[in-house]
């Protein structure tokens, strides 16, 4: 099939692999580089659709595996998909399930033909195949689907990881067949664990069935981020250029600064969100606890530099007294917060690369941390 | 001292003792009958200020027990006041903090001097007297505060009733002489337990000390409802026609017409926000519960009469699943559509008053009741 890229590069960095660029969904146009907040049940965790855009998030990522499982891709069709059941007008992104079903350990068993594995909710038997993971996200109404993949664990032996990537690309020419809906995008994901070699092979056999963006995957598993920032030197070079290239579940603020600077176009991790709702929050100087006992008088912001809702209308006793009360409130507030954060970030880069100052803001970038 | 009512009668009812009126406080003008959203610890639970704007909120009720405990109030009180410390724009009533001391039961000992208890969050020996409730209510910036009073429980002899409502008196005059912001309003509270020529000697001794307001006390405690409307119609007809009357802690929405019916002006309940948090959900054809099996696949919202965003944007499919995933949004969005219920009663009932058309009123909103 003959392939058209959704890509369209913008401009790039002089000194370095950082590249402004758009990828068109059918749903619209995504500026890149992009941070994707995660929704993982149908909802970014206690934030609504009207939040989001008002934080200008422009595609979201939903878990395949937990609305397979709960309510059900079946019904989430029979409402019009994902985008209408949550009221959600933006892009959306969809994992394939692999990575969850992979978290499942001993309750997922992995074979040629896929992935077998007991639900976490009531136990039930349920099996995955990459032709069933296309299906399944294109009944979700996905914007971005990605290919069924095994996960490799860290660390793993070079055997371990050549079965693991040789299965995976055999899976992801299986999706790439089964992938009938021609408006939606499908990426392929790069795996090799912590091999440079393997992953420039398997960045070679992904795009010789040929996708629409490329992914790079099992990173940020338990790895040291030095080695995590090598496998992503390996690999975005060996992708092609006119394409978008995807970090999987990567990650804090200095990862996305990094990720950037080697070539990376797009982000999703549970960072924020999660962070947030235990009362963990990124500024401009670095994260914060609001939990500390300093915070409970403290009539200043979370971050003076902020100019998101929370920033705007609270102070940090306030925020401090709704964490310590465990309302409901704290948890959107902080995750209004935090996610601003990461999409201001992302809009700050994008504003560096066009003025082809990335270099200076990456310097700035560090020189403001305190806390971290 | 002179008293000045803050109370403007602009309408009754032909048929019933409904009127239609406004309060005004420092913070502006409520239009009665009024319905106050319960914000327990300086948080109307789940929702933000921007939402109660939305839903046409007037005011909100805050409990000074909570917020004297945690973060206290002399912080409040440091950070301008509850309404800038939580970021209200519109009026604020608090209780004393009476009937949460009450509810603490073996924890709370109360002599002439007042209510000695525990901390419900760390056991600390603590301490209200009429006069500190005053100070407290002061402090936490409240436009609307109420008179420290002994809660009777329910069963009480008459002798019980007789001594409990005899302490009242004495703390509400306590009260009236600790009150030196003459900006802001006291509310007496009429106690009497279930014996309505007891009601009656209680109004006029409160009449005496003389109030901005007048409170139904100590009802909705376990009676029937035959009861607490005896108690009302004791009640109402007793105080001066030309002050706002508030029945405290009252209830369904039955319960609020009922209310109005026999004159009542004022209404605050956990009911909506609680009942939402639960997932029991108020439509213009009764209460359901989300949890409903027969919800899960159902593409019509909550309820086809309503206007709330929550109406506007979801299924009720969506708020099943959003429900048994026990997503954060569920109880906001669930929150959202039940205060919206509650306040639009109040909306239409105040339009039925306007038009005398509240017996009309009061005959169909029985008439279209399903489920309840």
């Amino acid at each position: 099939m003959e392939q058209h890229t959704p890509f369209t590069l913008l401009g790039r960095s002089s000194e370095c692999a950082a590249r402004r660029g758009e990828v068109r969904t059918r749903q619209g146009v995504i500026q890149t580089p992009v941070f994707m907040p995660v929704g993982t049940q149908g909802t970014v965790k206690a934030v609504t659709p009207e939040n989001l855009a008002e934080m200008k998030a422009q595609i979201i990522l939903g878990n395949t595996y937990h609305l397979f499982i709960r309510p059900g891709h079946e019904l989430i069709e029979r409402f019009g998909g994902l985008h209408s059941f949550m009221n959600w007008k933006g892009s959306i992104l969809t994992d394939s399930g692999g990575f969850q079903i992979f978290s499942l350990k001993e309750l997922a068993k992995i074979t040629e033909e896929g992935a077998a594995f007991r639900s976490h909710l009531d136990g039930a038997k349920l099996f995955l195949s990459p032709e069933n993971a296309i299906h399944v996200q294109q009944a979700l109404g996905s914007d971005i689907m990605m290919c069924l993949d095994t996960c490799i664990p860290f660390p793993a032996t070079r055997d371990e990881t050549v079965a693991a990537t040789d299965l995976t690309t055999r899976w992801a020419k299986r999706c790439r067949e089964a992938h009938d809906k021609r408006d939606r995008l499908l990426f392929g994901i790069v795996q090799g664990g912590m091999f440079p070699e393997l992953r420039r092979e398997h960045a070679a056999a992904l795009i010789d069935i040929g996708f629409d963006g490329y992914a790079i995957g099992g990173l940020s598993v338990g790895e040291e981020k030095q080695l995590m920032h090598e496998m992503t030197e390996a690999t975005v070079p060996a992708l092609p250029a006119d394409y978008p290239v995807y970090l999987m579940g990567v990650g804090t603020p200095a990862d996305l600064v990094e990720g950037v600077w080697r070539g990376v176009d797009m982000f999703d991790c549970v960072m924020p969100t999660r962070n947030a709702r235990n009362g963990a929050l990124f500024t401009s100087k670095g994260k914060i606890s609001i939990k500390n006992a300093r915070f409970r008088d403290d009539s200043s912001p979370l971050d003076e530099e902020c100019s998101c809702y929370t920033c705007r209308n609270y102070s940090r006793a306030y925020l401090s007294h709704l964490f310590h009360a465990r309302e409901i409130l704290s948890y959107h507030l902080n995750t209004i917060h935090n996610l601003h954060y990461y999409l201001n970030l992302m809009a700050d880069i994008r504003g560096a690369i066009e003025t082809d100052s990335f270099t200076r803001f990456r310097h700035d970038f560090y020189s403001k941390l305190e806390h971290e």
